[in-house]
């Protein structure tokens, strides 16, 4: 059946995409955007740059406008329209004009929903205080600018996910005191918990006093002073609170009008977009998605999935059989001087999947050592056991994060195995990487383990029966080794094997993991029943902060 | 059988990782690596950056020694050692002592074969100056620093690949000013030339003078000037001369010793590196390669195929079944502020190679355009016309061109088409990239034309009926357009439809091609014939610089 009018509700990244996909598709088609807030199509990923002056024009954000959208894709644009209600039975759907009050309903004859997420506001004693700001439009930007530029001096920011450090780096750069508070033992959930440590260091070098395992109990706003009280008892000044503890998905018109939604909330589609009316289609942060790696459905409130959800649902809608492959968990967050990232599946929701996982952690310069700049990448690969299929990498570093994070990514999609990794052939000059490029190293640690060549352990399960070596140099062993190591250079590995018993296993580690390996290899074939440790001690620092 | 003794001809990238990697897999094996030069295991990409002090410390380009390769493998390292004659019968080698000209006999069970290539002198009148120099290793390094430092002011460097340019920019950094001389008519030729124009700009940007499509005809060398005397008559003074045309494969170890070689040189190899002599494998330089992409013989003397090679060499030896995939002729360059990358067939393969391929041009922000700093990326993307397969990425930029570069590259080892670039996610956050990244966009470009959404013509095909139309806006307009193109803004376009006749195919155009597709679009729903410019006027410029 042909179509002749769409609907759209919501007009950012997954609306605002699906609706130029769909006319793109179909010149004569009627399309209508409806639009909650005064803006459609805005950089919702720079709201936190202008703050500090980073994107130092506001109008930079604002990427198109109703008028550029009716110049270049003839759409039917309308900001300040809320829909309240959709009534599937007659095609209809009830909108509020925010500005005049006046409701009207409009006919649909195919509707995408596209309301993405609402930063959540626990119900917390003095929440509603004009000091406690979220951020997820340009209208809470410029509230959040307004109080930073009236000459806040110290914030307080709640929640360490991609928002809350994106606003600790900002604030900071606005030269204001900052608290990071996060329920968790570690910022950035995405992440596990060791790779973690290198975002925790770079906020207390940054002056950034991080408050983990701990909550928000309360606000008190006085005449003089507004204070945060936290659930361990601490007590806070701010000028102004950033929440940034995750969102919820904007389900609730899908709700009210009977569409199937998660248990954990959002709109429940299929692999077309389509929810479970099949004239209304769902797409980015207000939808459940399957997991690419583990296959459970997930919530991943990104804007390259609600991308491709919006072009998906818009070729679908208009005839074409195309199919959204599921979401990967792809991020990046960049922190003062750091980069860390993910793609695919961390190792804790590989635990929670009950995967048959391996794991190796890996530390290796972002470019060759030798030319001026080489910054240290540190690696954790998890792998499938029984075939080595790539079902995670995380990536911490200076630079090259998002490079190494790419290929993943892009391996990950492919479906390649550990042993791939080894094979690409990646580009090589001094400036880029190496002959052998971080990721391919991390193939031939993650192969080394599979084959059995090396036996690996882990920081977090050290042995406690004096068989622990440090193989590493005089003076890295001077600056501090694993409490219990004895100590026998690689170098005099070979001379020293009397040193070594045979009846117990031999945990050897060294700095990073990489002679390790070579001193594994030695004694495994001398007959040691031996283990490398992972990463080596740098993964034990991270282990162990 | 199990092997006791192996040899290895060459003690560089492929010699030297063969060696380690032996040795991890067999602790007992003898191993002996005889290098005729002075060094081993030294950073080769990195000696250009050495003469100019970018990399300050000579000593940082010596990665091992022959002591830390006993200390660490308990390797037989043996430097000014060459290899002169292979007794396969008798399965000996015979050594030459450079320093002391004792010859002697070594055995082998196993001997691998990385004597690399060597730079390309040929004979050219004056060739034997002592102020025309070839970089291949230190010592060659240490001569051309010498000479820099000795004051030298005007260079002529030779030959405008890889080595060329790298001298060109580190000559530049010392204060010469220098002049490039080049057969072709680009530099780079594993670019395509329009994918050149980027490099070509670069230089002039940087006043180096580049003289294409021309040679050195002859040197002079008298008292008071040397003279290169080119084959279009012009003459250049200089102080020093880098021959940088390329390299060709030390092979003549191997013929002499009847192994088999290929039609231009090189030695051949089968999928487990092994030469005809099943006891002799050969890495590196000197073989011959298939490529990945067009099954064909190719010569590719670059640092990553080496490594892998050596390491799959070992493997085989020593009784593992490693498969080498082929090379695939990823590389890289860096120029002055410029980097250009190149990953799988360029066009010029795929035409020799009579695969049937298409291809696009785009320019993308290296990420978003709202975040300070962006810059464009040019690509251009080759696939194949059956079924999408990607074939070929080039990529031009002033950053973000080896992520890319490395997505593509990870993108053809795994077999990926077009239409998996479009689902691809890879990691966001406004510093990074994008929610649709270039990557991602190249896919839809591609995809877009090989579904035959849009019809693309290339700007070495421009219509000469007066069917060209210039979409773009007035500032661009005015700052220049391709000649005999009318000036039909998009957002005019609908509403200019009768300027336009149905009778003949509309060519229309904008910056980069992404309106063009919009108008494209929009144009053919309505009954026109149409095609968009691929990579809109920036494309049509890299064509007609």
């Amino acid at each position: 059946m042909a179509i002749s009018k769409l609907v759209i509700v919501g007009g950012v990244a997954g609306g605002a995409t699906a609706a130029a996909r769909a006319r793109r598709l179909d010149e004569k088609l009627e399309i209508v955007v409806l639009e909650r807030g005064p803006y459609v199509s805005f950089a919702n990923c720079g709201l936190p740059y202008h703050i500090s002056g980073e994107i130092a024009e506001r109008e930079e954000l604002l990427l198109q406008t109703p008028e550029s959208l009716k110049d270049r894709y003839n759409l039917d644009v309308r900001v300040f329209s809320e829909v309240i209600e959709i009534d599937r039975g007659n095609h209809e759907i009830v909108i509020k004009e925010l500005e005049t009050g006046r409701v009207y309903r409009e006919k649909y004859d195919k509707l995408i929903l596209a309301p993405g997420a609402a930063p959540a506001r626990p119900p917390i004693a003095g929440i509603e205080s004009e000091k406690i700001f979220t951020l997820r439009s340009v209208p809470d930007m410029d509230k959040i600018k307004a109080a930073v530029d009236a000459g806040a001096k110290k914030a307080v920011v709640v929640g360490g996910g991609f928002i809350g450090l994106e606003m600790v780096e900002n604030l900071k750069r606005c030269g204001l005191e900052v608290d990071l508070v996060e329920m968790l033992d570690q910022v950035m959930p995405p992440l596990d918990r060791e790779m973690a440590t290198a975002l925790h260091n770079e906020l207390a070098g940054n002056n950034v006093t991080l408050h983990l395992k701990d909550a928000v109990e309360s606000f008190a706003d006085s005449s003089d002073k507004f204070t945060v009280t936290l659930k361990s008892g601490k007590t806070l000044e701010a000028d102004l609170v950033i929440m940034a503890i995750g969102v919820k998905p904007e389900d609730e018109l899908a709700r009210n009008a009977n569409l199937e939604t998660g248990e954990r909330g959002g709109i429940l589609v299929d692999e077309h977009m389509a929810t479970s009316d099949p004239d209304i289609y769902a797409v980015g942060d207000a939808v459940v998605v399957k997991s690419v790696v583990t296959g459970t459905d997930i919530l991943v409130p990104m804007a390259g999935p609600a991308n491709r959800q919006g072009r998906i649902a818009a070729d679908n809608i208009l005839g074409r059989n195309s199919v959204y492959r599921g979401t990967q968990g792809t991020g990046i967050v960049h922190l003062f001087n750091l980069t860390a990232g993910i793609t695919g599946a961390n190792e804790k929701q590989l635990i929670q999947s009950h995967l048959d996982y391996d794991k190796v952690y890996l530390h290796a310069d972002h470019h060759v050592k030798y030319y001026p700049g080489a910054e240290k990448l540190a690696i954790k690969l998890c792998f499938s056991k029984a075939d080595g299929r790539i079902l995670g990498a995380q990536v911490t570093g200076v630079t090259g994060v998002d490079k190494r994070i790419d290929v993943f990514a892009t391996a990950i999609q492919s479906g390649m195995t550990v042993y791939d990794l080894e094979e690409l052939e990646l580009a090589y000059a001094p400036q880029y990487g190496a002959a052998k490029d971080p990721a391919n190293m991390a193939g031939f640690v993650a192969a080394n383990s599979l084959r059995g060549d090396v036996k690996v352990f882990h920081a977090n399960e050290l042995p406690v029966d004096g068989s622990l070596i440090d193989i590493r140099d005089d003076d890295e062993f001077a600056e501090g080794t694993i409490p219990g190591a004895r100590f026998i250079t690689l170098p005099q590995l070979r001379s020293r094997l009397n040193e070594i018993p045979k009846e117990q296993t031999v945990h050897v580690f060294c700095q990073v993991g990489m002679r390790g390996y070579v001193a594994a290899r030695i004694l495994s074939q001398l007959g040691y029943e031996v283990r490398n440790l992972s990463g080596g001690y740098l993964t034990y620092k991270a282990f162990n902060p």
